[in-house]
């Protein structure tokens, strides 16, 4: 059974990063799964470059393809204003904050410039996006979810931050292995908190925001090694994702809908 | 009785942010403590400017004062350089990264550019000054501690990061009245996470590296209205960073020597 299955009902949905990975697959998934989303909003840095999206966008009526550079913010905002002319009525439903970058640097090889940039495109973007969306998420909120539901749910509105296990500080520990990602991983951590911090701010409007890791997956950032192929883990984190509710708010969760410490 | 008392064989100390706030009450407190530590490194971006840093200074011999703007990459090679002329023998024992920024700022005056200062300041440096002070720190540790002792403590080597209870995820939630402070807030979190990938790779040289918030006092940065006088938070934060075993590695603990939550 396709994740795609509890997208039902959500009307919209937008996601960065969706030239490739796991970003890709998410609009792959939606898009021809039973129960596809009214309007699925890709984004991406280049998308004239994003030959197989295009390719995907061809074939679907409802995948929208729209140029969004999440670390400009000239380009976030002229994302917002195009989005706003293709929802017009019913607002953004679901936002998914998944473009990220991971540069492979150890105690002795990191510098401030690959801590800074990783920082850029994995925190401060998901948070300079979000605000950016924030009218099109009060809008999709003020109307409810199925049935004008008042009850938090991707139905009604929501904000997705794509997470990472290798952001968690308890888990952390020992895992020797991994310690040659200090940007990524202080970047992960780093999101943690401002999915947190939304996650109180966008509570008076019924919206909801959480952090999920979507497993460790054969993309071009998880490498070949992975356990995960792209399918699966997106299956499974979208079935998570449109189940969400009021008690997911502010949660990190994984792609099985497991709790991960912090 | 002053927390100084455990920085008994304690022979090095070098503290960052050293013109004002906690960074000059440690030296403070270490200086007239009944058992100084033999050289107290205070660095601050301006010397010339820390009158008051300079009239301690001018009181106390052990205390040594080197410009240190922790956000420069040329200012951090240059202290570090000037400090092995310092400590030719010995090495450093205990390394205070004390300096950070607070500028406010909540969900709607957020920007790109005060999420990446703050973090340059408050997460990025602790980790490039770690790295230049390191061959410092290795031949303190490289030397033993008390009675050449193995264990791990600030009397053989340690690298003690000042970070917050507001860089908890957990404490985070339902703290609506503190929500002014994204970039603070992610910076102390991801601050946690580099304290702890250093804990990972600092082991092996038998050098401690944990997080301590020393509590909300009234300096600068934490206002008139925190409950605890700079000598309060210190005395108490000396006496934990003093006791500091390996049982603490890699820990984040507050001022009173308690755990708190990631
Ligand atoms: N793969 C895993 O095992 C794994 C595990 C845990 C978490 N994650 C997270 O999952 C998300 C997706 O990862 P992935 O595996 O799909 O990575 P990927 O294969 O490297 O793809 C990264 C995507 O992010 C986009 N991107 C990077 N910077 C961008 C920017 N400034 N503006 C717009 N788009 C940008 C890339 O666009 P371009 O094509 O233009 O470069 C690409 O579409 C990331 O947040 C990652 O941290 C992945
Ligand atoms: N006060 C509290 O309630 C509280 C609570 C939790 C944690 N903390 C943490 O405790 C530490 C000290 O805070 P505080 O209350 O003493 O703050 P403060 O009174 O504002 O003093 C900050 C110190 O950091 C220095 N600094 C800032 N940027 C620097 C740079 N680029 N290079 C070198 N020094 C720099 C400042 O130097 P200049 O004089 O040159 O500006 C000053 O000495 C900080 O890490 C803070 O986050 C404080």
């Amino acid at each position: 059974m396709s994740g795609a299955v509890n997208f039902k009902e959500c009307g919209s949905v937008l996601v960065t990063g969706a030239s490739r990975g796991l970003g890709l697959q998410i609009v792959e998934s939606l898009a021809s799964g039973g129960f596809s989303p009214g309007k699925i909003v890709a984004t991406a840095r280049n998308p004239e470059r994003a030959q197989k999206l295009q390719e995907l966008a061809s074939k679907h009526s409802n995948i929208h393809v729209i140029a969004l550079d999440v670390v400009s913010q000239e380009s976030i905002e002229k994302a917002a204003a195009e989005v706003t002319q293709l929802l017009p009525e019913h607002g953004l439903n679901c936002l998914i904050n998944n473009a990220g970058i991971s540069v492979s640097a150890d105690f002795n090889t990191v510098t401030a410039e690959k801590m800074i940039e990783t920082f850029h495109t994995n925190t401060v973007a998901p948070l300079m996006v979000t605000k950016a969306f924030l009218p099109l998420l009060r809008q999709a909120a003020s109307r409810g979810g199925a049935g004008g539901s008042r009850s938090m749910s991707i139905q009604r509105a929501a904000v997705i931050n794509i997470s990472s296990v290798l952001g968690s500080l308890e888990l952390n520990w020992k895992a020797e292995t991994f310690n040659k990602w200090y940007p990524y991983k202080a970047s992960k951590c780093a999101l943690n908190m401002v999915s947190r911090c939304m996650a109180l701010d966008l509570e008076a409007d019924g919206i909801l925001c959480m952090a999920i890791h979507p497993g460790w997956v054969r993309t071009d950032m998880g490498g070949c090694e992975a356990p995960l192929s792209p399918e699966e883990s997106i299956s499974s984190t979208l079935s998570v994702i449109g189940g969400l509710t009021e008690k997911d708010h502010g949660s990190f969760l994984d792609y099985t809908g497991e709790v991960l410490p912090w």
